[in-house]
């Protein structure tokens, strides 16, 4: 029998808080998304002017990055023509994200849920998703 | 009417082994698909700390090199930007997998199955999924 | 932070295990998934003889054990014409799964992970299922 | 290793003609599909006149009869309100079908592929892929 860690409903708030402060100081409406440690949909919100088709990517930018226990942007290098994970993006259904902007959450070393955000550039979503991390590593002293 | 040959569960158990064996001498948790020569799934199992995306992956690398007749990472190649096959990643729905790690299983000539490994890096994938035939091959004597 | 307990890979090798010998008892060649508390696939075996279909239909009924933490069959009954569910086997793409034959491990009042069966009548499939679950809690002393 | 038989091209032309001529027969032009015994297409024709809807849905009822051995027709009756497999008509996405019109091919007790009919009523459609298979069967003497 395996113990796992896993981020827990208030965990995720805080999460979407972090990240959705950054997103209103560089004025860009996100959607945000938080999962669990196998990429099961824990919480989310679309802020007012967030994008529709960004509903979907940014839960499987989060479901890839805590399934694959890495960033989306790190995909999104090995994915480039001629580099090994070339082609990949299109794997399971087309939910494998290497866009940036999906991080795994980590706690001593463990994966325990992840954050996806998606509307901006993807290096605002990863601003964003690094700033929910931050701030939900802050409040954990 | 045709004969066709195709891997028993016994055989799909041993490439799942050789294939482990593998995976922990080179220290990576890895999923293990086992197709038959139709591409339908025959075994799988998910070493404790395997990705969870894998799971999918590691199935359709297999239903590829199987269905395919050939080596997922031979696609690969075959699917780079200018090349003849490009685009062909998103086929069958995502299914159809260009990333290395998805073996045919070839015995006398013939296409009886095929393997597929997810979860190291795609080169990892390819050497525990050769040494699941190697070690196949190695029981038939 | 939640503390989650899982399945390993030992412990679903067991489960398919006392389901296979179940199904060798009363002759019909089954297909067997195991997957976590998340529903994602531990490890799975098709039996000499089991049914194509059935590699996906198993996969889904533990899925669905797994995932709404209740046997397939109990929702057989709440989604007849005029129930409540009525209509839920259609859900999440047609994966919800109403037939007998998907059973969640339960350890000390926690899911920890489920068994799916088919290729025989749903009730020869739960019959084997639960041997496996039978014999799993029996290893567990 | 498992030995399997299974239909070659010119079976499943066979198969073909025989539920051709009897559609022409009665004045339904058809959809036909034969796959082999893993529900993998082998060949389709779609009369002048066959609707548009059919051509999915034979090939899957094809599929079903061949996956699990069995006439679509006999899911039809196992899937009512109240029986063992209700529900059962929306798993793998909808393709396991349970209306009649669906037939594995069955020679010295093996299934060796199926043949789907739809454009008709259902009994239509299944005496039209009855006929398919006396015709082939007629032809092996």
């Amino acid at each position: 029998m395996l113990t796992i860690r896993r981020l827990d409903i208030e965990d995720a708030r805080i999460l979407i808080a972090g990240a959705r402060a950054k997103a209103e100081e560089i004025g860009v409406p996100m959607c945000i998304a938080i999962t669990d440690e196998s990429g099961q949909l824990l919480a989310f919100e679309r802020m007012d002017g967030g994008k529709i088709t960004s509903t979907i990517i940014a839960q499987d930018k989060a479901y890839t990055a805590a399934g694959a226990k890495r960033t989306t942007e790190s995909y999104g290098s090995a994915s480039q023509p001629g580099s090994p994970a070339y082609g990949i993006n299109s794997a399971i259904g087309g939910r494998l994200m290497v866009v940036a902007g999906g991080l795994p959450v980590i706690i001593d070393g463990d994966v325990v849920g992840a954050i996806g955000l998606s509307s901006g550039t993807p290096a605002q979503d990863t601003q964003c998703a690094q700033a929910g991390i931050d701030h939900f590593l802050a409040t954990r002293g």
